[in-house]
Order: C-alpha cells, then sequence, then structure tokens
C-alpha cells in the first residue's frame, strides 16, 4: 500500500515555482463565551480576508479529530509526514528545542537533577528546581565526563532540566528511564529494551557513575536522572520526498530544529517578523519552499491573554504584504494547532487554513476565521495532505496512474 | 483491518432495487478568472438541478487531496476499488485502452518500434513516429511470431505503439523494460525481477529474437522496444464484492475495458448518448448496476476549450429525463477527476457528485456545481466510498455488528 511520500516521490516534477507556508502557531481559538467570536475573528486581519476572497480555506485537522499536539506533530503533519507514524522522541525533541543540532545516530536523554538522601534514595526528584544560572554551572562541570569511543555532549536547558546526547557508532534509543516517579526510593538503572540499544545503556551507565563523583558535594542536585532516550528520528528530506529546496525561517530553536529534521536548511537568525520578511526576499532565488515561523499566537494563547492574541494576529496580518511583493505560486497561511485562550493550552479544534494560488478553485468566504472555513472549499482535512495540496498547486505533481 | 468489501461482501444483501452511476469523465472544472464560474456552473443544466434539489451533493476526492488521477485510477476509485491498493500496471492499462480483453495470467506489454544503426544501437526510439497505417501492417507480420507453450497476440494502437499480450501457465509482470530511455545505447535485454517472471522475461526474449528477422529489412522500425510489462490485475468482482449484476455502457474501449476488470458486462456497441440510454432501457430487467460513461467533458476540458466543455455538459444534462423515465432506485452523477479547460489536464479538485435516493437524506443545494458542492450533505469524501453509499440508499447492505 502506498503512503503519501511514495506518491509524491514517484510524481514529483521540478519547475521554478515558489511555495510560502507560513505558521501562525497555536492560530485556532475558541471564543470567551460560547457564539461569541475566536481571537482571529475578532482581529481586524484585512490582509488575510483578502487572501481568503482569492484563495481557498478550509479546516486542517493537526492528527486525528480530538487529538492536541505538542509542537513536533504539529509541525511534522504540516511538512506532510503523518504524526502517527513518525514519532520524535522525548530526548530528540528537547535536544532540537534547544537548538542542538542531532546527526544520524544520536542518541538524545534529557536529564533531571536530583537529591538525592545519604542512603542514595531521592528526595526530590527535581533538586529543588535550582535556578537555571546554577544548574548551567553544573552542566559545564559535566562537560568533563569522557565515555571510551563515545563523543558526549551536555547542554544545559532551564531550571533543574538538562540534555545528553550520545554520538558513536552503534547506539540506539531504547533505553528505560531511571527516574523511578517517586521519590524514597533511589534511581534505576539505565537498562536496553531491546540489544540494538546496549551500548548506550552502557554509556549512560559510565555516565551516571561519573555524574555521581563529579556532583558529590553538592547540596541539592547530588545526582541526576535520565529519560526520554531517543535516537534522532530518521526522516526523509523535503529534497527527497518533493524534489524541494526549503528554507525555515524561524525565531525560536525548536521550530528550526524541527525544520532541520526533514532536511530544511535554517535561514539566518531572525528576530522579528520583519527580519524573517528581509531573510525571505533575500533567500527568494535559492530555495523553492519557505517555512515562516510565528511563535507569538500561541504564547498568548496559553497565558490565556485573549486581547494579546488577536494583537498578535493582527501583527501577523500586516506581514502579508511582504509576502504578496514577493509573487509566489503558492501561499498556504495555516497553524500547527489551535491554542485557545480560553483554555491556555494547545487544543484539538481543527485550524483555519487558507491557500492561495491561480488555480486553486476559490470558495464563497469573504474573511479568514473559524467559523467561515467551514464552508471552505478545502473542506476539513488531515493536515499531513497539505503538502501535497500545495505541490498541485504549484503544477508540481504528475499524475497518478495513466 | 477491514476494508470496505471485507464490509461490503459480509453486508450485502440482494433486492430488486437499480443503481445508475453516470460517469461524465473529467466533469469537474475552474472559472477561467479568480471568482469566476466554473464550466459546470456556466453550464445550463435543468434536469441536473432538479436532481440537486432532490438529491444530495458532495465532493468526491478521487484518490486524495492533492493527486491528479489517470482514467485508471480515476475509474477504480469511483467502483469502490482503493486505487492506492489496486494498481493497473502500464501494460495491463494499455491493451484494456484498445479493447483486447484480458484473462487471468495474462501479461500485457506496451511496445514501441525503435530504429537501430548498423552497431544495434537506438538511433530513434519512436522509429520517426511512423504512421498508424504503417506501423499496423508491421503489427500483422509479427503476429507470425511462434512461441512454444505460450500464445501471443500482438496488437496495433498508434503510430510508433503496438501492444503484445502473452497467454499462458506461469507468467508473471515483474520485468525490467527494454528501453534504455536515450539513443546511442543498444536495447536492454528483458530481465525478471523476481523468480515468478522468469518465464515471461524468457518469452520476451525469444519474441524480440524473431522480431528482429522479421523487421531487419525496414528502414525506419527495423526493431522494437518493451516496457511496462504488467500481468492483468487481480480485482474481485462486482458480483462479488456488491453482490451486483452491473453492465458497463461506455463508448470508448478503455471504459470498457476498465469495468470489465471488475466484473462489469459490456453491454453494446454505442456512439452517442441516446444510443446508451437505448441500451441501458434495453437490459434494464438484466443488470442491477449500469455504469454510464460520457466521454467529452474530459476531452474538451483537455483540449482547453472551455465553451465547448460547458455545451458538452449541457448535452448530459438532457439525457437525464431518459434515465428518471426508468425510475430507479438509486442515481449517481459524478466524474472520475476535475479536467478544467483552464488546465487542459486532469486535476486533483473534487468532483461535484450527486446521489438521488428516496432516502438520502437531501440538503439545501439548489443547483449542481462545485461551489455550491462544498455545502453539499455527502461533504469532502474519498471517491472508494461512493459505491458503499450507492448500496445502502438501495437498501443493499445490512447492519455492521449487532
Amino acid at each position: 500500500m502506498m503512503d503519501i511520500h511514495d506518491l509524491t516521490r514517484s510524481l514529483t516534477q521540478r519547475n521554478d515555482s515558489k511555495i510560502v507556508m507560513l505558521v501562525a502557531d497555536g492560530l485556532g481559538g475558541l471564543p470567551l463565551q460560547s457564539g461569541g467570536q475566536t481571537e482571529l475573528e475578532t482581529a481586524v486581519t484585512p490582509h488575510l480576508d483578502q487572501l481568503a476572497r482569492r484563495g481557498v480555506q478550509g479546516l486542517s485537522i493537526p492528527v486525528l479529530p480530538g487529538i492536541s499536539p505538542g509542537s513536533g506533530p504539529g509541525h511534522l503533519g504540516l511538512f506532510g509526514y503523518d504524526p502517527l507514524r513518525y514519532v520524535i522522541g522525548r530526548g530528540a525533541l528537547e535536544a532540537t528545542g534547544i537548538g542542538f543540532e542531532l546527526q544520524n545516530g544520536d542518541v538524545a536523554v534529557r536529564c533531571n537533577f536530583c537529591t538525592l538522601d545519604q542512603q542514595g534514595h531521592i528526595v526530590d526528584r527535581r533538586a529543588g528546581r535550582i535556578p537555571t544560572s546554577e544548574s548551567t554551572e553544573l552542566v559545564y562541570r559535566l562537560r568533563e565526563i569522557k565515555l571510551p569511543s563515545i563523543e558526549v555532549f551536555v547542554e544545559p536547558v532551564k531550571e533543574h532540566r538538562f540534555v545528553v546526547v550520545f554520538r558513536g557508532e552503534g547506539l540506539d534509543g531504547n533505553v528505560e528511564d531511571t527516574d523511578p516517579q517517586q521519590t524514597g526510593v533511589p534511581p534505576l538503572e539505565p537498562k536496553a529494551m531491546d540489544s540494538s540499544s546496549q551500548k548506550t545503556a552502557q554509556a549512560a551507565k559510565q555516565f551516571l557513575d561519573q555524574a555521581r563523583t563529579i556532583l558529590a558535594n553538592e547540596e541539592k542536585a547530588n545526582f541526576h536522572t535520565m529519560r526520554g532516550f531517543a535516537a534522532k528520528p530518521n526522516l526523509p528530506s523535503y529534497e527527497e520526498v518533493y524534489g524541494l529546496r526549503a528554507a525555515a525561517i524561524a525565531v525560536y530553536p525548536m521550530y528550526k530544529g524541527l525544520a532541520r529534521l526533514v532536511g530544511m536548511t535554517v535561514a539566518g537568525s531572525p528576530t522579528t517578523l520583519d527580519d524573517q520578511m528581509d531573510l525571505m526576499a533575500k533567500h527568494w532565488n535559492e530555495y523553492d519552499f519557505f517555512f515562516v515561523h510565528f511563535k507569538y499566537t500561541d504564547s498568548t494563547g496559553e497565558d490565556g491573554n485573549f486581547d494579546e492574541k488577536v494583537e498578535r494576529i493582527e501583527q501577523f496580518d500586516a506581514t502579508i504584504p511582504r509576502v504578496l511583493d514577493l509573487n509566489p505560486e503558492v501561499i498556504m497561511v495555516t497553524g500547527d494547532h489551535s491554542t485557545p485562550s480560553f483554555l491556555k493550552s494547545h487544543s484539538w479544534h481543527p485550524v483555519p487554513t487558507l491557500l492561495v494560488s491561480e488555480c486553486c478553485r476559490t470558495d464563497a468566504c469573504e474573511t479568514f476565521g473559524e467559523t467561515e472555513a467551514i464552508r471552505g472549499g478545502l473542506g476539513h482535512f488531515e493536515a499531513k495532505h497539505l503538502m501535497t495540496l500545495a505541490l498541485a498547486n504549484a503544477g508540481r505533481l504528475n499524475k497518478y496512474g495513466a
């Protein structure tokens, strides 16, 4: 049975078209009161509404109805990778989120500093949530650890959290957590769950032994646990499955990292939407596909700040003319999931999604928004199909079968 | 995991109902200008609009969003056979397209006459596109070829193209093309890609050896290549999966052939829609299901002739009363894909689809067309589900589970 990428691989034809995917993270929302308007519907968005009249709208289901995705599966879906088939392990996602560039074969692990008593039992699984400044210093000391024939990277994250990455031959990520998820007991040993992860478990054990010595005299963070062992996920690249030279233009490390996992080139170090537009214009001739990520529609939703999310959407809207100036063949506007400020969290609600091209078969939608999208010509669709639609609209897919 | 046919097989109940599927090939379209009307929306279609008010409308996705199908996968979907699971190989489709009746176990091959130089290197992969009259004569001469224990059929197609079919025990279609896809090199040997295709590869080699002798003195077409080796696809029949005695009423060989592959009986040799209606009336009592194929909505779209496609749709509309006269329990109107004259090709756009029965749950649609279908009661659905809906509306499916 063929999957989407078997199809795109065999049907791809290259041309000079440009495709822009604008992702406003957590774009979809909810009204504060039943019957009211969502954040997107409340926002004044003249440019998005104009695109809605030119293009075709619909509702993107990030994974499956009712499933609220994290950033990983949310973006994999938008990139066209079935988020139920391709899973990014916790450790790999954490490393990606701090901008660590995983290589094939790397195994990443989430670590927590913890406090042991004199019997070696855990009394605090988070070492009193020591401040980042303190833990960063300890992380740097852990970099003294050397393992035979394996390269080790130790990277601070935040408070008691840090990341360890093992690099070497013959490593795999199926190792059990050492965090017992309770206090009053000792940490567990890192145990391999299959033969291909034996070497990783052994490396983890050696790492823990050395860490115990280095941290022995710390008052709070006198040891650490390891969990979420994960090999770098093996994702086929945009070049291979779509024949696209793809650039990611994002502010935050997580989204740069996710794009890197599918073979996109991370362009520049923008800090604002304007920077991002500058970068896209600058690299316009070097790439076929541009993924532009806007974070603040999600973070304001997570904060439960309806008005602030409305403002961020309006800020996002204001940047649309700069995209239109470049005259791409296909523009998409979407989100990786909904983040209603009413819920202060990611949600399962389908995401208003817009596709504009010369041959997109326009619908009757007049504005861009959750309610209007219901009568959009794209209907309800799983996010993983969006890239195929983009390729089709760009004239980049041949016919399937004769 | 059950597929659609596991369900229909186990749930089918027979009754006296009649189901008519009217396929206007390439029915869906695009406006010539954004915001304008499609061919179907432009056409004056009083009868289809009346059906739209009586029935339920929706948008059929031929394969998957963004995928433009050929006629093979397009029709398999409408017939209820997942077009990603059931694949008709190139050779089998070519044989089908010229009306050759493949039998189980047959292997069909697309052949091109080509020109070799004195070293045996290809100088023209299409033998100067010799006219059909010339190549037909050569094809008849190739019919002299005899192979031990294998029956051989050689059939003209057009210009430099012809078809060879091998019939015998133990043949399979996994043989590599002999066309090297370039000039200046000799044709390749036919190589089996698995053990079950060894005998086919050997037959192909013997055929080529004899053809080389027969064609030796031709100026242009002094040899031929073989490609797209394909066994007859093994499709379960309409009778077996749906309990339907099915008739295909089509003008063109390709659609008769596709219907034959799923076990439909090809009725008569109509040349016009009126002939087709006559045939349906004549055979009304002999069959439960009638597939009626109308070609010209596709061919005018492929020609990029918007006005002509509009006219053909109106011609198609005018025939509807003749279907209503027969009073079938279920009428469907659909297309195997869209062929917008704007694109001059098959496209991925979902196809307006209409289903009329006494219990179809009518929607609010007033006319039959792409935009109206968006608010139709069938929503967006993959074409492969249409047959199940037809069976249900005909009272031919029992309850699933207790």
